[in-house]
């Protein structure tokens, strides 16, 4: 039995390798090679939770199992809210045969996820992005974005301004060549990208859709509960495509997918499956609005585990 | 994150300690200290099955799941049918700190349940136990017997002789100093024997009731099918106190007492629970019969996982 920290599978497991490994686990899903069962999640004391998702790879002859704390006091005691590890046992044997820490494959596959629905969705020539928050899960995103368009600009806007400029910084060490500048306002932000990615906690709309630049395509990764917002309602209402990685999920846990569904402006049957969407082709007017929301899905953390193993072993 | 192999375990777990943990364990589940949710079952090719059995316990502040595969055409490639491993979480931090091997624990769990069952229902004066089926789960049931009885008379009985044999040396090699005797039929065993294990996958009753010793005690741990049948129903009809591990499973899948129950003859409200039998002072009569089933329950893994890891670290 093996065990791989984040450090190492950070070494040697890239956004490019996980954008095909989850492309190429979507396509096993649709071919009825991914089976997942929901995930057991108990309580323990105070508010802490722990989660098990399991699922099983039929193509790939894996097990997965995440296991996931979040233990909302954990920060007091400088420790992270959420910790997980993922054990793959080996379809072809029975055996269990590793353990992979969860922080980063869950931030990696978020942002593939990302990735691949921006290739589908923004413009061709989108190369100005946007980044709406800058906390844990901004950095991948950004990241996925790279990966599938030419970004030659990137601007960050945060609340606290002082962790824009550690995420540049963070940014500029891992190598990436864009112009990379901090703004004290979203309008700045909104007027020029051409993309923007959302990953904040708000329990409001964190932009204005009238300020957003005519044929924005927006990724939302935030608003993980039914009180929070992050994208302006405006924007689901008047997308020409609007896909999510797990639309029953969404239904649930989307914020203000939930609003706008209550509102009579968004109905969850409008909305694009990413496992269907890899397999389409989306034709936009260069004026459209399009939109990605990730909530999460135990099957995506099944494909990156395996993808990883499959590397590292 | 630590990893044990079933060889570490066996040298520094012991039963002694089990059936101290399984006790304690227990005694946190009537203390509503211990919280379980139902096993997830993931159908894979053929008849594979993964089963992922999730608990905490909250006096220990652990989580522990425990992952099964159960593959039947294993043996045919010289694998194990079954294979598992437990993954450990300290609910102190959230962080996960060990995987361990689960074949022994498992083993060694069903064993001390045994030791803490026949402690408490078979005669004081018990001295010569009686093995029906020598295979993959009889070695620990001896073991517990053997921690809460001087026994020092054991016979056994298996269906190929030659793996009783071999079974014999078994105990022999692990110090066992009980003089050991193979019989080649189940009557002259029963006759004798004080206690009884039975620990088979026979679809009938493995002894005649009417050959038992009077005042036996019988353990059950084998027939966990509803087509499986090893204890005789004469001796479920008339014995004085009859304990099971998790009555609830048993409803399902005990055999000879799903059968029992249906025919009138035994009503599964009459069963004490393992966990209310460890704090219940047993009054029986030399001339009783008292009856153990052992089903399987989540919690058990937990008790002895946590124990375990804690002697190992």
């Amino acid at each position: 039995m093996k065990f791989y920290t984040d450090e190492e599978i950070i070494r040697h497991y890239k956004m490019k390798d996980a954008i095909h490994d989850v492309t190429q686990g979507l396509d096993a899903l649709n071919n009825n090679l991914i089976k997942v069962k929901e995930r057991t999640v108990i309580n323990a004391e105070e508010d802490n939770v722990m989660l098990y998702m399991p699922a099983i790879n039929l193509q790939k002859q894996f097990s997965a199992i995440k296991v996931i704390s979040i233990f909302p006091d954990n920060p007091a005691h400088n420790l992270p809210t959420s910790q997980g590890v993922t054990l793959l046992t080996e379809l072809a044997t029975g055996k269990s045969i590793a353990t992979l820490e969860a922080s980063y494959l869950t931030r990696l596959r978020t942002g593939a996820m990302t990735g691949i629905a921006t290739n589908k969705l923004a413009r061709r020539d989108a190369h100005v992005l946007g980044v709406i928050g800058t906390g844990g899960m901004a950095f991948e995103q950004v990241l996925g974005v790279l990966e599938v368009r030419a970004i030659n600009k990137i601007l960050l806007f945060n609340r606290t301004e002082q962790k824009a400029h550690q995420f540049k910084e963070k940014l500029v060490e891992f190598g990436v060549t864009a112009e990379i500048e901090i703004v004290s306002d979203v309008d700045t932000l909104t007027k020029q990208a051409d993309i923007i990615n959302c990953a904040t906690k708000s329990e409001q709309n964190v932009y204005q859709h009238m300020n957003l630049k005519v044929g924005m395509h927006v990724n939302g990764v935030g608003s993980y509960l039914p009180h929070m917002r992050e994208i302006d309602i405006d924007t689901i209402e008047q997308a020409a495509v609007i896909a999510i990685d797990d639309v029953a999920g969404a239904e649930h846990e989307a914020g203000e997918f939930i609003h706008a569904s209550h509102a009579g402006r968004f109905n969850f049957s409008e909305a694009i499956e990413l496992k269907d969407l890899i397999n389409m082709d989306i034709t936009r007017e260069d004026t459209d609005f399009t939109v990605f929301k990730s909530v999460d899905a135990a099957y995506y953390d099944l494909f990156v585990a395996i993808g990883a193993y499959e590397k590292l072993k």
